[in-house]
């Protein structure tokens, strides 16, 4: 049976580190909502899940993209057996969440439901401070941590480094230089066969305005 | 041997949800920083974890709340035996932490590196959206998703309310009208008697301005 992803079908968002995540292992998967709409999504979002993405696995139901990767990191083969191994590489997925909402807040750091032109000037602060102190923070963080061994977290870390390249071309010229490992690690990743394949795919959404990585060149360092 | 738990010694902060499990199993477990200092943790800081609370149980080290509370959950017989249940309950503790991130921004939105008084006025809009939109919200899905079943999760619930209520007494008042079942569900855990026995005990950090619920008038409802 197909595992059936649900979420906005439009973005790559957090959706898309579960779509690497499939996608890297060849698994059998439905993306629900691009089949079938967003309103696919409804029936489970007053109990199953506080929001999307979330995975249906038969009848299991599991919110929360960190926790989606912990259960098929296993089942997939994108994680050790070892259960002390793969609590360790959960905890650097759920520090890559972190990192994400922060991510997204530079843009958005008073309310997602307000456009981005009414917290423009809040966004400049926070995204200047966000660039200066704490990606650095955690590029040198998970250049330390994330380890040789491939797993599904090295796949989010290639995400999170494609995204951050979109969102803010500049910064990352300046930090990637100091992360050489973490760059390889990033291009590893993008040379892995079936990824490749995924990423030169339609299935592949580009990064848009939409998403969680969105390009304001305010944001960016000049 | 005792759980080892690293988290800041002053404020409750996200390593009270940790101190909660530990003391309502009456389990037994060390405050290190509260002992030895904060640079206790120096040495983990590097790799094991990207932040506090981690918890050190025999040469595992565990960082992120919800992981932490995942792996004690079964051995501290705070979750059911059910992979299920537990990945369920895993979900529910993952939003609750996105939730309490939520809180915090109400007052540091721009960065966790400048003073309250510096980001005032952004603090003022997050946290009027944040009482109008995502408290209600979070409060609603909480009293369908919580389930009668006692858990770690609801050590967390009750945590969250009397932060909230600390934080947002006057939001609060109107906001608990219309979930009577979440209250009670804070009422069965403030009555657990090991519960009860270590809110009463100094051990029990009591809110603070420092801490992740801060009590400032101008951010909460008239």
């Amino acid at each position: 049976m197909p595992y059936d992803l649900y979420y906005w079908p439009t973005i790559q968002g957090r959706g898309e580190f579960v779509r690497l995540a499939l996608e890297d292992a060849g698994a059998a998967y439905r993306d629900v909502c691009r089949l079938k709409g967003v309103s696919a999504m409804d029936r489970f979002l007053r109990k199953d899940a506080f929001a999307c993405p979330f995975l249906k696995s038969g009848k299991l139901v599991i919110p929360q993209t960190a926790s989606i990767l912990f259960y098929l990191g296993a089942r997939l083969g994108l994680a050790p057996k070892s259960q002390n191994e793969r609590l360790r590489l959960h905890g650097l997925q759920l520090t890559i969440a972190d990192w994400l909402v922060e991510v997204h807040d530079t843009h958005h750091p008073i309310a997602s439901s307000l456009y981005y032109e009414e917290q423009r000037a809040a966004a400049r602060q926070r995204a200047a401070i966000f660039l200066a102190e704490r990606l650095p923070k955690f590029m040198a963080y998970f250049e330390r941590a994330a380890g040789s061994r491939f797993s599904y977290v090295h796949l989010s870390l290639f995400q999170m480094i494609e995204g951050l390249r979109y969102a803010f071309p500049n910064a990352m010229r300046r930090i990637e230089r100091r992360h050489r490992k973490l760059v390889k690690l990033h291009d590893r990743v993008a040379a892995r066969p079936r990824l490749a394949a995924y990423l030169a795919s339609e299935r592949r959404l580009p990064f848009n305005q939409q998403g969680i990585f969105r390009r304001y060149a305010e944001l960016d360092e000049t």
